[in-house]
Protein backbone atom coordinates (compact mmCIF):
# COMPACT_ATOMS: atom_id res chain seq x y z
CA UNK A 1 0.00 0.00 0.00
CA UNK A 2 1.52 3.22 -0.89
CA UNK A 3 2.42 5.93 1.05
CA UNK A 4 -0.41 8.75 -0.20
CA UNK A 5 -3.17 6.07 0.37
CA UNK A 6 -1.86 4.97 4.15
CA UNK A 7 -1.76 8.43 4.90
CA UNK A 8 -5.18 9.52 3.91
CA UNK A 9 -6.63 6.08 5.33
CA UNK A 10 -5.13 7.55 8.88
CA UNK A 11 -6.37 10.77 7.97
CA UNK A 12 -10.18 9.72 7.37
CA UNK A 13 -10.06 7.38 9.69
CA UNK A 14 -12.04 9.13 12.80
CA UNK A 15 -12.34 12.42 10.59
CA UNK A 16 -16.10 12.79 11.84
CA UNK A 17 -16.87 15.95 10.10
CA UNK A 18 -15.87 14.32 6.42
CA UNK A 19 -17.47 11.28 7.43
CA UNK A 20 -20.97 13.81 8.02
CA UNK A 21 -19.85 15.26 4.73
CA UNK A 22 -20.14 11.88 3.34
CA UNK A 23 -16.74 12.44 1.90
CA UNK A 24 -15.61 9.85 -0.55
CA UNK A 25 -11.70 9.44 -2.03
CA UNK A 26 -11.37 8.74 -5.70
CA UNK A 27 -8.06 9.48 -6.31
CA UNK A 28 -5.18 9.76 -4.03
CA UNK A 29 -1.53 9.79 -5.16
CA UNK A 30 2.00 12.09 -5.02
CA UNK A 31 0.53 15.79 -4.49
CA UNK A 32 -2.97 14.62 -6.16
CA UNK A 33 -6.39 14.27 -4.13
CA UNK A 34 -10.11 13.91 -5.67
CA UNK A 35 -13.24 13.64 -3.39
CA UNK A 36 -16.44 13.56 -3.99
CA UNK A 37 -19.72 13.72 -2.04
CA UNK A 38 -23.79 13.89 -2.48
CA UNK A 39 -25.17 17.45 -0.85
CA UNK A 40 -27.97 16.75 1.47
CA UNK A 41 -30.73 18.99 2.41
CA UNK A 42 -29.54 19.65 6.23
CA UNK A 43 -26.51 21.03 4.47
CA UNK A 44 -28.50 23.96 2.79
CA UNK A 45 -29.18 27.45 4.76
CA UNK A 46 -33.19 27.37 4.04
CA UNK A 47 -33.19 28.36 0.12
CA UNK A 48 -32.67 25.30 -0.99
CA UNK A 49 -29.04 26.44 -1.55
CA UNK A 50 -25.81 24.65 -0.09
CA UNK A 51 -23.79 26.97 2.65
CA UNK A 52 -21.13 28.38 1.53
CA UNK A 53 -19.02 26.49 4.25
CA UNK A 54 -20.08 22.72 2.60
CA UNK A 55 -18.21 23.64 -0.40
CA UNK A 56 -15.26 25.30 1.19
CA UNK A 57 -15.10 21.62 3.63
CA UNK A 58 -14.75 19.56 0.66
CA UNK A 59 -12.13 21.77 -0.93
CA UNK A 60 -10.30 22.05 2.77
CA UNK A 61 -10.21 18.46 3.05
CA UNK A 62 -9.00 17.79 -0.43
CA UNK A 63 -6.34 20.56 0.34
CA UNK A 64 -5.27 18.56 3.52
CA UNK A 65 -4.78 15.16 1.81
CA UNK A 66 -3.42 16.48 -1.37
CA UNK A 67 -0.48 18.37 0.62
CA UNK A 68 0.27 15.55 3.52
CA UNK A 69 0.76 12.91 0.53
CA UNK A 70 4.06 12.87 -0.18
CA UNK A 71 4.59 11.75 3.90
CA UNK A 72 4.96 15.44 5.63
CA UNK A 73 3.00 16.85 8.09
CA UNK A 74 1.76 20.10 6.42
CA UNK A 75 -0.94 22.69 8.31
CA UNK A 76 -2.94 25.15 6.43
CA UNK A 77 -1.90 29.16 6.61
CA UNK A 78 -4.36 30.42 4.59
CA UNK A 79 -7.74 29.76 1.98
CA UNK A 80 -9.34 31.51 -0.25
CA UNK A 81 -12.57 30.65 -2.45
CA UNK A 82 -14.87 31.90 -4.86
CA UNK A 83 -18.18 30.29 -5.22
CA UNK A 84 -19.04 30.92 -8.67
CA UNK A 85 -22.50 28.76 -9.10
CA UNK A 86 -25.09 28.18 -6.63
CA UNK A 87 -24.90 24.31 -5.27
CA UNK A 88 -28.09 22.70 -4.72
CA UNK A 89 -29.35 19.46 -2.56
CA UNK A 90 -29.02 16.49 -4.42
CA UNK A 91 -25.95 17.94 -6.53
CA UNK A 92 -22.69 16.15 -6.67
CA UNK A 93 -19.75 17.88 -5.94
CA UNK A 94 -16.13 17.00 -7.30
CA UNK A 95 -13.17 18.35 -5.69
CA UNK A 96 -9.78 17.93 -7.77
CA UNK A 97 -6.46 19.34 -6.93
CA UNK A 98 -3.78 21.08 -8.78
CA UNK A 99 0.08 22.11 -6.93
CA UNK A 100 0.95 24.95 -8.25
CA UNK A 101 4.15 25.41 -6.01
CA UNK A 102 6.19 23.48 -3.86
CA UNK A 103 9.05 24.41 -1.75
CA UNK A 104 10.70 23.28 1.62
CA UNK A 105 8.59 25.31 3.87
CA UNK A 106 5.24 26.12 2.12
CA UNK A 107 3.53 24.60 -0.84
CA UNK A 108 0.31 26.37 -3.29
CA UNK A 109 -2.52 24.56 -4.29
CA UNK A 110 -5.68 25.18 -6.50
CA UNK A 111 -8.52 23.17 -6.24
CA UNK A 112 -11.82 23.18 -8.55
CA UNK A 113 -14.91 21.84 -7.40
CA UNK A 114 -17.29 20.72 -10.04
CA UNK A 115 -20.85 19.42 -9.67
CA UNK A 116 -22.76 16.44 -11.98
CA UNK A 117 -22.81 18.39 -15.25
CA UNK A 118 -18.93 19.10 -15.52
CA UNK A 119 -19.57 22.94 -14.56
CA UNK A 120 -17.71 24.64 -11.99
CA UNK A 121 -19.14 26.01 -8.63
CA UNK A 122 -16.08 26.82 -6.74
CA UNK A 123 -12.40 27.58 -7.08
CA UNK A 124 -10.42 27.42 -3.91
CA UNK A 125 -6.74 28.32 -3.47
CA UNK A 126 -5.03 27.08 -0.36
CA UNK A 127 -1.59 27.47 0.92
CA UNK A 128 -0.05 25.96 3.57
CA UNK A 129 3.29 25.45 5.90
CA UNK A 130 5.28 22.06 5.50
CA UNK A 131 6.64 21.49 8.78
CA UNK A 132 9.53 18.70 8.08
CA UNK A 133 8.11 16.12 10.18
CA UNK A 134 6.67 12.67 8.32
CA UNK A 135 4.00 11.32 9.16
CA UNK A 136 5.74 7.93 9.39
CA UNK A 137 9.16 8.04 10.32
CA UNK A 138 11.21 5.14 9.71
CA UNK A 139 12.42 3.84 12.67
CA UNK B 1 -38.81 45.13 15.21
CA UNK B 2 -36.08 46.08 13.26
CA UNK B 3 -35.09 44.95 9.84
CA UNK B 4 -32.01 43.64 10.58
CA UNK B 5 -33.33 41.14 13.08
CA UNK B 6 -36.46 40.15 10.86
CA UNK B 7 -33.96 39.21 8.39
CA UNK B 8 -31.73 37.31 10.01
CA UNK B 9 -34.43 35.67 11.73
CA UNK B 10 -35.76 34.66 7.88
CA UNK B 11 -32.65 33.60 7.31
CA UNK B 12 -31.88 31.49 10.23
CA UNK B 13 -35.77 29.99 10.14
CA UNK B 14 -34.92 27.04 7.84
CA UNK B 15 -31.51 27.19 7.63
CA UNK B 16 -30.41 23.48 7.89
CA UNK B 17 -26.81 23.67 8.54
CA UNK B 18 -26.74 26.87 10.67
CA UNK B 19 -29.03 24.77 13.00
CA UNK B 20 -26.91 21.57 12.60
CA UNK B 21 -23.79 23.73 13.68
CA UNK B 22 -25.96 24.87 16.51
CA UNK B 23 -25.42 28.76 15.35
CA UNK B 24 -27.26 31.21 17.85
CA UNK B 25 -27.18 34.77 17.19
CA UNK B 26 -25.96 37.15 19.88
CA UNK B 27 -26.13 40.34 18.06
CA UNK B 28 -27.36 42.00 14.76
CA UNK B 29 -27.94 45.41 13.70
CA UNK B 30 -27.41 47.64 10.57
CA UNK B 31 -24.00 45.82 9.12
CA UNK B 32 -23.08 44.17 12.18
CA UNK B 33 -23.56 41.03 13.43
CA UNK B 34 -22.24 38.32 16.22
CA UNK B 35 -22.46 34.77 15.98
CA UNK B 36 -21.96 31.67 18.76
CA UNK B 37 -21.49 27.98 18.07
CA UNK B 38 -20.61 25.00 20.57
CA UNK B 39 -17.45 22.68 18.58
CA UNK B 40 -18.62 19.33 18.72
CA UNK B 41 -17.33 16.03 18.76
CA UNK B 42 -18.71 15.43 15.11
CA UNK B 43 -17.45 18.22 14.08
CA UNK B 44 -13.86 17.23 14.02
CA UNK B 45 -11.19 15.54 11.94
CA UNK B 46 -9.74 12.42 13.99
CA UNK B 47 -7.03 14.67 15.60
CA UNK B 48 -10.39 15.67 18.32
CA UNK B 49 -9.59 18.91 16.17
CA UNK B 50 -12.02 20.82 14.52
CA UNK B 51 -11.91 21.07 10.40
CA UNK B 52 -11.04 24.37 9.08
CA UNK B 53 -14.59 24.14 7.59
CA UNK B 54 -16.29 24.85 11.23
CA UNK B 55 -14.85 28.03 11.53
CA UNK B 56 -14.86 28.51 7.86
CA UNK B 57 -19.00 27.95 7.69
CA UNK B 58 -19.77 30.07 11.05
CA UNK B 59 -17.56 33.42 9.63
CA UNK B 60 -19.66 32.41 6.64
CA UNK B 61 -22.60 33.05 8.31
CA UNK B 62 -21.82 35.84 10.05
CA UNK B 63 -20.75 37.68 6.69
CA UNK B 64 -24.27 36.50 5.25
CA UNK B 65 -25.72 38.06 8.10
CA UNK B 66 -23.66 41.03 8.38
CA UNK B 67 -23.95 41.78 4.53
CA UNK B 68 -27.61 41.62 4.17
CA UNK B 69 -28.38 43.48 7.36
CA UNK B 70 -29.64 46.64 5.64
CA UNK B 71 -32.23 44.85 3.93
CA UNK B 72 -30.02 44.87 0.19
CA UNK B 73 -29.91 41.23 -1.06
CA UNK B 74 -26.01 40.65 -1.16
CA UNK B 75 -23.81 37.53 -2.22
CA UNK B 76 -20.56 36.38 -1.43
CA UNK B 77 -17.87 37.07 -4.20
CA UNK B 78 -14.69 35.81 -2.69
CA UNK B 79 -13.73 34.72 1.02
CA UNK B 80 -10.58 34.15 2.46
CA UNK B 81 -9.45 32.57 6.01
CA UNK B 82 -6.64 32.16 7.81
CA UNK B 83 -6.61 29.46 10.66
CA UNK B 84 -4.32 30.96 13.27
CA UNK B 85 -5.19 28.61 16.74
CA UNK B 86 -6.65 25.51 16.79
CA UNK B 87 -10.00 24.46 17.59
CA UNK B 88 -11.12 21.96 19.81
CA UNK B 89 -14.33 19.82 20.60
CA UNK B 90 -16.05 21.73 23.53
CA UNK B 91 -14.60 25.00 22.39
CA UNK B 92 -17.19 27.94 22.53
CA UNK B 93 -16.68 30.15 19.21
CA UNK B 94 -17.72 33.50 18.60
CA UNK B 95 -18.00 35.45 15.08
CA UNK B 96 -17.59 38.59 14.84
CA UNK B 97 -17.97 40.99 12.03
CA UNK B 98 -16.47 44.38 11.39
CA UNK B 99 -17.33 46.76 8.20
CA UNK B 100 -14.52 48.07 6.74
CA UNK B 101 -16.03 49.29 3.12
CA UNK B 102 -19.43 49.57 2.02
CA UNK B 103 -20.49 50.63 -1.95
CA UNK B 104 -22.89 50.82 -3.52
CA UNK B 105 -22.55 47.54 -5.90
CA UNK B 106 -19.68 45.38 -3.12
CA UNK B 107 -19.05 45.69 0.53
CA UNK B 108 -15.92 44.28 2.40
CA UNK B 109 -15.95 43.09 5.98
CA UNK B 110 -13.43 41.48 8.70
CA UNK B 111 -14.79 38.59 10.80
CA UNK B 112 -13.06 37.87 13.91
CA UNK B 113 -13.39 34.54 15.19
CA UNK B 114 -12.99 33.77 19.27
CA UNK B 115 -12.85 30.74 21.66
CA UNK B 116 -13.95 30.87 24.94
CA UNK B 117 -10.75 32.11 26.48
CA UNK B 118 -11.03 35.28 24.47
CA UNK B 119 -8.41 33.91 21.76
CA UNK B 120 -8.42 34.61 18.69
CA UNK B 121 -8.61 31.18 16.31
CA UNK B 122 -9.46 32.54 12.94
CA UNK B 123 -9.35 35.55 10.42
CA UNK B 124 -11.80 36.25 7.74
CA UNK B 125 -12.03 38.44 4.72
CA UNK B 126 -14.95 38.44 3.15
CA UNK B 127 -16.24 40.61 -0.11
CA UNK B 128 -19.57 40.48 -1.24
CA UNK B 129 -21.43 42.09 -4.08
CA UNK B 130 -24.91 44.06 -3.47
CA UNK B 131 -27.78 43.25 -5.77
CA UNK B 132 -29.84 46.23 -4.93
CA UNK B 133 -33.18 43.80 -4.71
CA UNK B 134 -34.75 44.57 -1.53
CA UNK B 135 -35.23 41.88 1.03
CA UNK B 136 -38.55 43.24 2.20
CA UNK B 137 -39.84 45.54 -1.04
CA UNK B 138 -42.37 47.93 0.08
CA UNK B 139 -45.54 47.35 -1.60
CA UNK C 1 -9.36 46.31 -35.83
CA UNK C 2 -10.46 44.31 -33.19
CA UNK C 3 -12.53 45.32 -30.38
CA UNK C 4 -9.88 43.71 -27.35
CA UNK C 5 -6.38 45.53 -29.17
CA UNK C 6 -8.98 49.30 -29.97
CA UNK C 7 -9.36 48.80 -25.97
CA UNK C 8 -5.51 47.94 -24.78
CA UNK C 9 -4.10 50.99 -27.10
CA UNK C 10 -6.64 52.87 -25.40
CA UNK C 11 -5.76 51.45 -22.03
CA UNK C 12 -2.10 51.57 -22.47
CA UNK C 13 -2.06 55.00 -24.02
CA UNK C 14 -1.08 57.54 -21.44
CA UNK C 15 -0.83 54.83 -18.83
CA UNK C 16 2.38 56.25 -17.51
CA UNK C 17 2.70 53.54 -15.04
CA UNK C 18 3.13 50.60 -17.45
CA UNK C 19 5.04 52.72 -20.10
CA UNK C 20 7.60 53.11 -16.51
CA UNK C 21 7.73 49.64 -16.08
CA UNK C 22 8.41 48.81 -19.77
CA UNK C 23 5.23 46.32 -19.97
CA UNK C 24 4.65 45.44 -23.61
CA UNK C 25 1.19 43.65 -25.01
CA UNK C 26 2.35 40.23 -26.72
CA UNK C 27 -1.47 38.90 -27.16
CA UNK C 28 -4.47 40.63 -26.39
CA UNK C 29 -8.55 38.80 -27.39
CA UNK C 30 -11.58 38.04 -25.94
CA UNK C 31 -10.96 37.62 -22.42
CA UNK C 32 -7.13 36.31 -22.63
CA UNK C 33 -4.36 38.74 -22.18
CA UNK C 34 -0.33 38.01 -22.06
CA UNK C 35 2.12 40.64 -21.12
CA UNK C 36 5.59 40.62 -21.43
CA UNK C 37 8.38 43.45 -19.28
CA UNK C 38 12.24 42.84 -18.30
CA UNK C 39 13.07 44.00 -14.79
CA UNK C 40 15.39 46.49 -14.20
CA UNK C 41 17.58 47.74 -11.13
CA UNK C 42 15.51 50.32 -9.90
CA UNK C 43 12.48 47.86 -9.06
CA UNK C 44 14.28 45.70 -6.94
CA UNK C 45 14.70 46.48 -3.17
CA UNK C 46 18.13 46.38 -2.60
CA UNK C 47 19.24 42.72 -2.67
CA UNK C 48 19.44 42.82 -6.01
CA UNK C 49 15.71 40.83 -5.96
CA UNK C 50 12.12 42.73 -7.66
CA UNK C 51 10.14 44.31 -4.93
CA UNK C 52 7.26 42.47 -4.69
CA UNK C 53 4.77 45.12 -6.67
CA UNK C 54 6.48 44.41 -9.73
CA UNK C 55 5.39 41.42 -10.05
CA UNK C 56 1.81 42.41 -8.55
CA UNK C 57 1.70 45.47 -11.49
CA UNK C 58 2.40 43.20 -13.98
CA UNK C 59 -0.23 40.42 -13.15
CA UNK C 60 -2.68 43.84 -12.11
CA UNK C 61 -2.02 45.14 -15.54
CA UNK C 62 -2.84 41.70 -17.49
CA UNK C 63 -6.08 41.37 -15.01
CA UNK C 64 -7.14 44.75 -16.31
CA UNK C 65 -6.92 44.28 -19.91
CA UNK C 66 -8.35 40.68 -20.01
CA UNK C 67 -11.11 41.67 -18.12
CA UNK C 68 -11.86 44.55 -20.06
CA UNK C 69 -11.52 43.01 -23.48
CA UNK C 70 -14.75 42.39 -24.38
CA UNK C 71 -15.62 45.94 -24.05
CA UNK C 72 -17.38 46.03 -20.34
CA UNK C 73 -15.64 48.18 -17.99
CA UNK C 74 -14.79 46.30 -15.27
CA UNK C 75 -13.33 47.65 -11.86
CA UNK C 76 -11.02 45.19 -9.87
CA UNK C 77 -12.64 44.41 -6.23
CA UNK C 78 -10.23 41.97 -4.69
CA UNK C 79 -7.06 40.32 -5.91
CA UNK C 80 -4.33 38.29 -4.62
CA UNK C 81 -0.39 36.99 -4.87
CA UNK C 82 1.94 34.72 -3.91
CA UNK C 83 5.17 35.18 -4.99
CA UNK C 84 6.94 31.52 -5.49
CA UNK C 85 10.30 32.32 -6.74
CA UNK C 86 12.64 35.34 -6.35
CA UNK C 87 12.92 37.79 -9.49
CA UNK C 88 15.82 39.53 -9.81
CA UNK C 89 17.06 42.41 -12.05
CA UNK C 90 17.13 41.55 -15.48
CA UNK C 91 14.64 38.81 -15.90
CA UNK C 92 12.02 38.57 -18.57
CA UNK C 93 8.58 38.24 -16.69
CA UNK C 94 5.64 37.34 -18.97
CA UNK C 95 1.96 37.30 -17.22
CA UNK C 96 -0.85 35.01 -18.98
CA UNK C 97 -4.41 35.30 -17.63
CA UNK C 98 -6.96 32.89 -17.63
CA UNK C 99 -10.70 33.08 -16.95
CA UNK C 100 -11.93 30.95 -14.57
CA UNK C 101 -15.50 32.59 -14.50
CA UNK C 102 -17.72 35.47 -15.83
CA UNK C 103 -21.05 35.81 -14.74
CA UNK C 104 -23.55 38.66 -15.51
CA UNK C 105 -21.61 41.07 -13.12
CA UNK C 106 -18.28 39.29 -11.57
CA UNK C 107 -15.60 37.63 -13.48
CA UNK C 108 -12.46 35.49 -11.89
CA UNK C 109 -8.84 35.36 -13.33
CA UNK C 110 -6.07 33.32 -12.61
CA UNK C 111 -2.89 35.23 -13.80
CA UNK C 112 0.42 33.15 -14.12
CA UNK C 113 3.78 35.01 -14.32
CA UNK C 114 6.77 33.09 -15.47
CA UNK C 115 10.25 34.06 -16.27
CA UNK C 116 13.06 33.60 -19.38
CA UNK C 117 13.32 29.95 -18.33
CA UNK C 118 9.99 28.95 -17.94
CA UNK C 119 10.19 29.22 -14.18
CA UNK C 120 6.47 30.16 -12.24
CA UNK C 121 7.88 33.50 -10.09
CA UNK C 122 4.32 34.50 -9.12
CA UNK C 123 0.61 33.12 -8.76
CA UNK C 124 -2.46 35.92 -9.20
CA UNK C 125 -6.16 35.84 -8.72
CA UNK C 126 -8.11 38.83 -9.56
CA UNK C 127 -11.80 39.52 -8.99
CA UNK C 128 -13.27 42.10 -11.32
CA UNK C 129 -17.08 43.78 -11.37
CA UNK C 130 -18.57 44.63 -14.34
CA UNK C 131 -20.31 47.80 -14.37
CA UNK C 132 -22.69 46.93 -17.73
CA UNK C 133 -20.79 50.58 -19.27
CA UNK C 134 -19.78 50.11 -22.65
CA UNK C 135 -16.24 50.95 -23.76
CA UNK C 136 -17.56 52.06 -27.38
CA UNK C 137 -20.84 52.58 -27.25
CA UNK C 138 -22.55 52.67 -30.37
CA UNK C 139 -24.17 55.44 -31.60
CA UNK D 1 19.87 52.92 17.81
CA UNK D 2 16.95 50.29 18.33
CA UNK D 3 16.66 47.19 16.15
CA UNK D 4 14.02 48.24 14.40
CA UNK D 5 14.75 51.88 13.00
CA UNK D 6 18.60 49.50 12.58
CA UNK D 7 16.63 47.17 10.49
CA UNK D 8 14.16 49.64 8.24
CA UNK D 9 17.78 51.71 7.26
CA UNK D 10 19.30 48.72 6.77
CA UNK D 11 16.34 47.64 4.03
CA UNK D 12 15.67 50.71 2.60
CA UNK D 13 19.33 51.32 1.95
CA UNK D 14 19.67 51.10 -1.69
CA UNK D 15 15.65 49.98 -2.22
CA UNK D 16 15.91 51.48 -5.27
CA UNK D 17 11.73 50.84 -5.94
CA UNK D 18 10.98 52.25 -2.69
CA UNK D 19 13.10 55.30 -3.32
CA UNK D 20 11.51 55.94 -6.67
CA UNK D 21 8.13 55.38 -4.90
CA UNK D 22 9.03 58.16 -2.40
CA UNK D 23 8.43 56.03 0.43
CA UNK D 24 9.02 57.97 4.06
CA UNK D 25 9.13 55.69 7.35
CA UNK D 26 6.90 57.43 9.63
CA UNK D 27 7.18 54.91 12.23
CA UNK D 28 8.92 51.69 12.93
CA UNK D 29 8.95 49.98 15.73
CA UNK D 30 8.64 46.01 16.84
CA UNK D 31 5.93 44.70 14.90
CA UNK D 32 4.35 47.76 13.72
CA UNK D 33 5.14 50.00 10.24
CA UNK D 34 4.07 53.06 9.42
CA UNK D 35 4.79 54.21 5.52
CA UNK D 36 3.48 58.08 3.37
CA UNK D 37 4.16 58.56 -0.05
CA UNK D 38 2.95 61.15 -2.79
CA UNK D 39 1.10 59.55 -5.40
CA UNK D 40 2.97 61.21 -8.77
CA UNK D 41 1.68 61.53 -12.61
CA UNK D 42 3.77 58.91 -13.58
CA UNK D 43 2.53 56.70 -11.21
CA UNK D 44 -1.28 56.52 -12.53
CA UNK D 45 -2.77 54.75 -15.80
CA UNK D 46 -3.68 57.16 -17.94
CA UNK D 47 -7.17 58.19 -16.31
CA UNK D 48 -5.26 60.17 -13.46
CA UNK D 49 -5.80 57.28 -11.41
CA UNK D 50 -2.82 55.19 -9.81
CA UNK D 51 -2.28 51.87 -11.14
CA UNK D 52 -3.13 49.52 -8.45
CA UNK D 53 0.30 48.68 -8.12
CA UNK D 54 1.51 51.35 -6.43
CA UNK D 55 -1.04 50.93 -3.61
CA UNK D 56 0.33 47.28 -3.37
CA UNK D 57 3.87 48.31 -3.21
CA UNK D 58 3.62 50.47 -0.64
CA UNK D 59 1.56 48.05 1.37
CA UNK D 60 3.95 45.28 0.53
CA UNK D 61 6.53 47.21 1.68
CA UNK D 62 4.76 48.21 5.13
CA UNK D 63 4.12 44.13 5.50
CA UNK D 64 7.85 43.54 4.91
CA UNK D 65 9.72 46.27 7.14
CA UNK D 66 6.40 45.39 10.12
CA UNK D 67 7.15 41.65 9.52
CA UNK D 68 11.16 41.79 9.89
CA UNK D 69 11.17 44.44 12.46
CA UNK D 70 11.80 41.84 15.48
CA UNK D 71 15.03 40.96 13.68
CA UNK D 72 13.83 37.65 12.29
CA UNK D 73 14.03 37.44 8.36
CA UNK D 74 10.49 37.15 6.94
CA UNK D 75 9.42 36.50 3.17
CA UNK D 76 5.84 37.11 1.91
CA UNK D 77 4.09 34.19 1.25
CA UNK D 78 0.80 35.41 -0.03
CA UNK D 79 -0.88 38.70 0.45
CA UNK D 80 -4.20 40.06 -0.94
CA UNK D 81 -5.46 43.55 -1.52
CA UNK D 82 -8.58 45.26 -1.88
CA UNK D 83 -8.67 48.90 -3.40
CA UNK D 84 -11.77 50.33 -2.35
CA UNK D 85 -11.24 54.06 -2.97
CA UNK D 86 -9.82 55.59 -6.56
CA UNK D 87 -6.48 56.93 -5.53
CA UNK D 88 -5.07 60.40 -8.34
CA UNK D 89 -1.94 62.16 -8.46
CA UNK D 90 -1.19 64.48 -5.45
CA UNK D 91 -2.37 62.17 -2.84
CA UNK D 92 -0.95 61.49 -0.17
CA UNK D 93 -0.88 57.92 1.10
CA UNK D 94 -0.01 56.49 4.70
CA UNK D 95 0.03 52.49 5.31
CA UNK D 96 -0.21 51.77 8.36
CA UNK D 97 0.18 48.06 9.98
CA UNK D 98 -1.66 46.26 12.69
CA UNK D 99 -0.23 42.50 13.73
CA UNK D 100 -3.09 40.12 13.35
CA UNK D 101 -1.37 36.85 14.46
CA UNK D 102 2.34 35.87 15.30
CA UNK D 103 3.49 31.91 15.63
CA UNK D 104 6.91 30.02 15.78
CA UNK D 105 6.81 30.15 12.28
CA UNK D 106 4.01 32.76 10.18
CA UNK D 107 2.58 35.77 11.13
CA UNK D 108 -0.22 37.34 9.42
CA UNK D 109 -0.65 41.26 9.01
CA UNK D 110 -3.79 43.71 7.94
CA UNK D 111 -2.49 46.85 6.79
CA UNK D 112 -4.97 49.92 6.19
CA UNK D 113 -4.18 52.77 3.49
CA UNK D 114 -5.50 56.03 3.65
CA UNK D 115 -5.31 59.33 1.79
CA UNK D 116 -4.99 63.05 2.82
CA UNK D 117 -8.49 63.21 3.88
CA UNK D 118 -8.27 60.45 6.39
CA UNK D 119 -10.15 58.22 3.80
CA UNK D 120 -9.37 54.42 3.51
CA UNK D 121 -8.70 53.68 -0.40
CA UNK D 122 -7.12 50.16 0.37
CA UNK D 123 -6.99 47.05 2.28
CA UNK D 124 -4.09 44.62 2.67
CA UNK D 125 -3.61 41.32 4.07
CA UNK D 126 -0.43 39.12 4.14
CA UNK D 127 1.12 36.23 5.55
CA UNK D 128 4.81 35.56 6.11
CA UNK D 129 6.94 32.82 6.66
CA UNK D 130 9.51 33.43 9.71
CA UNK D 131 12.71 31.55 8.59
CA UNK D 132 14.10 31.75 12.05
CA UNK D 133 17.70 33.52 10.98
CA UNK D 134 18.31 36.49 12.37
CA UNK D 135 18.87 39.87 10.76
CA UNK D 136 21.83 40.45 13.37
CA UNK D 137 23.18 37.89 14.65
CA UNK D 138 25.33 38.24 18.27
CA UNK D 139 28.96 37.01 17.49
Amino acid sequence: MDLAKKLVDKMMNGDAFSQWLGIEVFEISNDFCKLQMTVREEMTNGFNIAHGGIAYSLADSCLAFAANSDGIQSVSIETSISHTKKVKSGDILTATSKEINKSNKTALYYITITNQDKLEVAHFKGTVYRTSKEWFPEK
